[in-house]
């Protein structure tokens, strides 16, 4: 007998979108996780690794896969477990929303296969406990656009309220992931706790543009939206040849560019996809002008979120 | 011979929008102040108040209606002088924007009046000389919706380069103002200068919702959007009765309420006229309740801003 499986593609995702600090997301379509679940008859979670050398546990309380989805069995008291596979199509510790796909994959593919109805604020939940796992907190920004698809505004803390924010329909993705690993941790070490009212004011200027343009289809605005004078300028050292990057994204025609999450990986917005390919190149050559070896996506923003293929 | 003369209604302003802090503004239709220049055979400014007892210097140097026309004389060099007459809509130090209607509509009434061709740009760093006067700096929040009219965004500076973002149709605004006078310097102070990134990404949680609900046209993520969680629990304590007042407003049901511009004055949104007439009713009897007489208008948003009546 063929056992039940389900395999989702969870979309990469690229967090803060410049000024948009742990409140923006969006997922794109050109790279992800694919992760299968199938049932089993012993209950409990259980976890195998493909596409990646890195070290990922396997144990299901400390894999941001696992654990939502033993959360979901002990919760509906289901007696069948479930065979986690993850296909890891996102590099570790790249700042495209790894641990998120994992965990919102997972889940996703998990209450599919078991036949439990999930809400997508459910399903929400559940992801954020994985993401917990990987960040130590319930940091939603990948983990929302990764599910609801688009570009999402969620509010810090526990209770996010995902808001779907409209997206032009032109603008195109650029990510280019250098070969280096940042931790999430490493890179808000380095963020200054306070903020002058001053800085407030003038990233705030900046971020409302950014949201206006989405809403609006502005590419003017949303220029002026991705320049980030706060988090970017602390954050830039961290990445070898940022920058060169950066200035290579613009001269190439992007509309503007900042750091993917919370790093080392780079994107950038285009108008079109050729201008966006334009600008995968020059920043691929600036990152190996730095001396660092990179990979390049170019993505339309992917609209459904994590789905079963 | 009659001499020529111009008038122009500077509306009202609503500056900082709960979470648009130094940045939103927007102009309402009920209240302003009109403006007369008339050309005079010599040179200089000359100064008339009209509507007001508050001691407002006609000193052209001291004035924020006279200072701009004064630089615009010297600028083009000018051989006629300029006689204003300022007849003050809007109560002093009331939050409502009264020093940028005064500065917008002087210079818009005096170029007019002169034929000289200025942009809305070249008439906004204008008015903002003006409103350096009053404030003490070059704030354009209140002065950059007075003279574009709508909802606007600028960046704090010299340089505000103004975005007329869109609004709702059917959105109204109430706004009360208590029989007291509140300078912003005052306001200012209360203001803590350092900001922590937690309160930085809970408050432009709610920013974006704003923004993007007045593009989007979408009153659930405008009522998020007017939860200003940074600004107006540290100025709350300098208007008597606010609690009650907004805590008044929101159960007559208006989508939210936060102190207009630097206070003393409140302002709500509502879904609709009928609403806000309500919100406007309760409110008043709040404010009654807490000790302070007040005044309340009900307003659609000022498409046009500064014109020529």
């Amino acid at each position: 007998m063929k056992s039940k499986s389900v395999t989702v593609f969870a979309p990469a995702t690229v967090a803060n979108v410049a000024t948009g600090f742990d409140i923006l997301g969006f997922a794109i379509d050109a790279i992800g996780d694919k992760i299968t679940a199938s049932v089993t008859n012993e209950t409990g979670v259980t976890i195998e690794i493909a596409g990646t050398d890195a070290p990922i546990s396997i144990d299901p309380t400390k894999n941001t896969a696992g654990a939502p989805v033993l959360k979901l069995l002990v919760a509906k008291n289901l007696k069948n477990g479930v065979h986690l596979k993850i296909q890891k199509g996102i590099p570790l510790g790249s700042g495209m929303g790894g641990s998120a796909a994992s965990a919102v994959g997972g889940i996703v593919a998990a209450a599919k296969v078991l036949k439990v109805k999930l809400s997508q604020e459910e399903l929400l939940q559940y992801a954020l406990e994985g993401e917990a796992i990987a960040s130590g907190a319930k940091h939603s920004d990948n983990v929302a656009p990764c599910l609801y698809g688009g570009l999402t505004l969620t509010k810090p803390g526990d209770q996010p309220d995902v808001i779907r924010l409209p997206f032009p329909k032109n603008i195109f993705c650029t990510v280019v992931h250098p070969a280096m690993e940042l931790k999430t941790s490493v890179a808000r070490q380095v963020l200054s706790r306070e903020i002058t009212l001053q800085q407030h004011t003038q990233q705030t200027a900046r971020l409302a543009a950014l949201v206006a343009g989405m809403c609006d289809s502005n590419s003017e605005w949303i220029k002026r939206g991705l320049e980030d004078v706060l988090f970017e300028p602390q954050r830039a050292s961290l990445i070898p040849g940022f920058a060169a990057v950066k200035a290579a994204a613009l001269k190439a025609g992007a509309l503007g560019s900042s750091i993917s999450g919370a790093g080392p990986s780079v994107f950038a917005f285009s108008k079109n996809k050729a201008t966006a390919e334009k600008v995968r190149r020059a920043m691929i050559k600036a990152f190996t002008e730095a001396g660092m070896h990179s990979q390049g996506w170019v993505s339309a923003i992917c609209k459904t979120g994590a789905v079963a293929k």
